[in-house]
Parts: structure tokens; sequence; C-alpha cells
């Protein structure tokens, strides 16, 4: 981020007034530089990057606030599910319009999750921009060499798991768009939904746990049912999940009884932010007690499968379920 | 960027077509995880990040393979100018429509650049948006420990210095703006012109140098003197710069004749991509002749002043030119 004391500019101003007050690590340099300096001893450096669209990643009318944590968040996810601590994240924002009182409220949620997750704001850029708002992020984390969890790793026999609820989040952007849908159920669960889906609750407390006992990871952003192919294809196997076991909050079955979702929608919805692993069976009772001890939830889910088909989502009789739409994609 | 094998998704595919074969370097994990790593020993990692917005920062029917050069190249810029050798980047592309002939072109020229500078590709992310085309790139470069050369850090007496030449790119801009424009000038000129708006060419060769000698450093991208303005105020100085010892091509003399630019638009226009920077006197020759030895000119254009005055451009009788927008901002 440039932020030139003299030459007056409109950037100029608008780092200096949001921006520069959350950039406190002294290797983003008050964001007067053009580069920030990250030393990162002799860890490896976990890279992630992430980019959310106004109308595509989230409601035009979202809060600034949720907004700025979101954008912050699915990155601040990649890394937890890496096994990363954060490092720090730089950020552009590409705007049409420069709104005072947008930014001051994006800047204050941003300044509250960078310490909440203690991860320092490096720098940036801001553009201009005829679209629609976009934000994006690339974090950084730190592992012990060579210890990042990769996609890759998973060995038949493997226990799945994921961590929290999987499907609020869906049904959180379904009752958004659904006038008819607060009336369906409860205003807490509505609440509890909307708020799933606008705020990503990163799993970092269980980056621990995951990079000590986790043979394969990543988040669920896309979808549990094709973030779990991805893995599998990532890993050169198969996996057979039941259906009855993957945890869902008491919120989304209240939604699923009001006919607000269905459950292959919950399967193939995104914006859960979760962690999906793999654990050997021998570690199993050593990840879930240290995972559960950070206070997160934590779902054996199914196994690991050899071959090189999709991953099996099994309903309660043992039947196939099928799930035509297995991942959200853009385009 | 994900890349699932199964599960067809048009960014699956489109990543696995255009970008997959550009990212070679074992940390991307083939593009198939959710982050890359990055080992950076014990070195200093150096982080920039810079976007481009069709029509904002280059025009909306440039061709693919400019946009992807100038995307990457603007962010090597920056690292050069801080000291750094390349060591890696991430890509976000904001795509309105997938075109398959754009990103063909796109990648290609991604790929030879990737190779020119031996900068890796380790990760990315596609995402839609009804809005413009937009390329965010972060990238990253090593340094040893504390050796960042920073906008701080000119002190009164240093000589100013600057790579290449001036004002080309605000000559191409205008240029391929004004359809009068290749009349008046020779075709020769008018291609270097252009060329030199569409292809920075990030001064890497010369970050060994600055590293070694400069005592503050920025590249230049949006004007000379509002850049300078910025480095003065970073490192609490001010300047005086003698205009007749900036150097310009003999293609922006052509331009200037012309009538096509002024001197004042030279100064102050943007993407440059030259490095800005302040070199004591006893280590200007050391400096220049180890600039000079890698095929790079070098300018003295002046020298460092006390206060906190606004860097003064004298023309060559002595007077003070005004420079009235001093910088360029989007805003």
């Amino acid at each position: 981020m440039a932020a030139p004391e003299t030459g007056a500019s409109g950037e100029h101003d608008l780092i200096a007034r949001y921006f520069r007050p959350l950039a406190t690590d002294p290797g983003a340099f008050d964001l007067i530089d053009d580069a920030a300096t990250l030393n990162v001893g002799g860890d490896d450096l976990v890279v992630t990057t992430d980019a959310i669209v106004a109308g595509v990643h989230f409601l035009p009318d979202d809060p600034a606030g949720t907004v700025a944590r979101k954008a912050l968040r699915v990155n601040l996810s990649d890394l937890a599910a890496k096994g990363a601590e954060p490092a720090g994240f730089v950020l552009t924002l590409a705007l049409k319009v420069v709104d005072d009182g947008w930014l001051r409220a994006f800047a204050d949620a941003l300044g509250e999750d960078i310490a909440a997750y203690n991860v320092p704001l490096l720098g940036g850029d801001t553009v201009s921009t005829p679209g629609p708002l976009m934000v994006s992020v690339t974090a950084f984390g730190r592992v012990p060499p060579g210890k990042t969890v990769r996609r890759a790793g998973a060995a038949a026999g493997d226990f799945v798991a994921v961590t929290g609820t999987i499907g609020d989040a869906v049904a959180g952007l379904r009752l958004l768009k659904q006038s008819d849908g607060p009336a369906k159920i409860s205003g807490e669960d509505h609440a509890f939904l909307v708020d799933r889906y606008r705020l990503p609750k990163p799993r970092l407390a269980a980056a621990g746990a995951v990079r000590s006992y986790a043979t394969a990871a990543m988040d669920v952003s896309d979808g549990l049912a094709g973030d779990l192919g991805k893995l599998c294809s990532a890993s050169g196997v198969s996996a057979d999940i039941e259906i009855a076991e993957i945890g869902l909050s008491r919120a989304v079955r209240a939604a699923l009884d009001a006919g607000i979702v269905d459950i292959k929608s919950l399967l193939t919805g995104g914006d859960d932010y979760e962690i999906l692993c793999t654990v050997p069976p021998h570690n199993w009772d050593a990840f879930r007690s240290e995972v559960v001890a950070t206070g997160i939830a934590v779902s054996r889910i199914g196994v690991v499968t050899a071959g090189s088909g999709e991953p099996r989502f099994l309903a309660a009789g043992g039947e196939v379920a099928e799930l035509n739409s297995r991942s959200f994609s853009h385009f």
C-alpha cells in the first residue's frame, strides 16, 4: 500500500484513515512502502489466496463488517486446514465508490479480526473498478519445515473426519434469498444460519491437531461432497461416508424439517469452512481428544477406501445417495 | 487454486488447462491444494501485491499476453526496487467470461515470463465477476535478513537516481487513446512507446546494486514527481531535481516535439516501472558501475535536501517547474 504524506490523493487518505491503524506489525512499515517484510525464521511459509466478489461470494447488501471478516477468514480457514499458524496477510480492495461509512465499518471489523486471530496486516492495494466490490486476500502461515498438511496423503483405512457442522451456510443463504424463509423456523435458528453464511469460523485452534495427526486435509468451502472428491482425487483413493454421522446443527435440522433445504444441498452447498481431514485409526483417539479440548466438535463420518471412484455417501439404509451437483463452481 | 480431478467443473478445467503447466515449483503442489509452501531458509521474505483492472490500469482491448505480463511485472518491479530476488507469486483472476483463446494467450505469455524471470507460480484463485477483468498478483522475494531497501532511509546529500527512461508509458497511452497520434511520429517510435505502456520491464538485474548501495528506493509507478514525493516524505527529507538530467528516450523526445505530451505529463504520468533510489555520494561510482554492467541505464537526476517541503523540479534556467497534478490516483 502506498501512503504518501505529501501529494494529497484519495488513495493516500483512504489507506491512512482506515488501514494504517491496523498495520501494527513492524514488517508492514506502516503501509508507507511498496512491500512488507516477513521474517519466517526456519519455518516453512504456507501461502493461500482467495477473493470474494459482491453478488457471487457474498450478497451486495451484506454488512461491510461481515464482508471484511469473511474475506480474511476464508483464507485463515485454508491455513488452519494446512496445519499452519497465521503469520500475516495482504489485502486488495477493488472499489467502485469510496464510501466512508462503509469503509469505517469494514476497517473496524477487520481490526477486530486481526486482533482476535493475531494475524498482522502487512500491506495491500486499493484499486478503482466500475464493477462490483471485490476483496482479495493473500494470507501466510507458518509450519515446521515439511509439515504442511496436503490434500494428498490419505490412505485406505484412514478415518474421514470433519469439524463442526455442515450445511449451515447454504441454509443461511437460502433464508437470505427467500422472503418466506424466516416464518418457517425460529428467529434464533434463522439468525444462527445467516451468521454461519456470513461469518466463517476458521478452525485455527484445531491446526495443531491436524498437523500432528492428519494424513490429508482441506477446508470445506465448495461443499463437503465435492471437496471430499478433491481430497480423494489428490490422494488417489476413494471413501465411504455415512450421511447419518455428519454433524448437523439444531438450526439446520429445523431448516430441513421446514423444507428450506434438503440433505443433498447441505452436502453439496458451500461456505462451511470446516476442516475435512483423514486420520489413521491408531491416531483417532488422540486427534479427537486434542480437537475437542479446543472446544471444536469433530465427527468421524466415514473411511477412506482403495480405488479411484468418486466417494460414496451412504444413507441410513446403506443405499448410495445420488448427488448430482457435487460441488459449487463459479463458472 | 483448486483443481479437482473428479467432479468436472469449469474452474477445474480452467486451472488444469491453463495454469497447472505453469506451476512447476514443488511448493505449488501442482495447484491441487489450497495453499502452497515457500521455504525461505534464513532470508527475509518481501511481500508485495498489486492488482490491475481493465479500463483503469490497462485498456480493455490490450492483448491478453500483455495483460498477463503487466500484472506480474508491476509486482516484480516492486521486488526489484526493494533489492529482492523473486521467490514466487500467486495469481487471482476475476473473469466475466471464460474465453479459451484469451486464456490461452494469457497463460502462454505468463509462462514465458515465469521462465524469463525465474519466478514460480505457487497458486491462486479464479473468481467470476460481472464487472471488468481484474488480475491481482501477490509476489514474494528474498533478501538477506534486514536488507530490504525501504522508502525511508534517504539522507540529505544523497544523490537521487533513476534507471532507464521516464515518460515513455504515458506517451504510449496517449498514442493509444488519440486516433491522430500515429501520424505525428514514426512507426518505430510509436511502437516503442506503446510497448513501454503495455510491457513494464522490471529492473530485477539492478536489485543487487540497489541492495548494496541505495539508502532508499521504490519503483516509479504513479509518476516520478509524486513517487519521489512519497520517498522523501517517508524519509523525512526533500530533494532538488534537474529536469534536464532525467533520462528521456528518443521516442518520447519525438512525442514531445510533436506535441503529443508535454514535460509535465512525463514527470507526473505513471507506469514507468523504473527504480527511483537515493545513493550516498561516496557509493555513487560503485552503484552506477554495477547497474550499468547489467545493461540498465541509470541517471543521477538530483540531490536529497534537508527539510520537509515537496521535492523541487528545476528547469534548465533554474526556475522551479509547477507540477499541478503530481501523482496519479485512481480515486
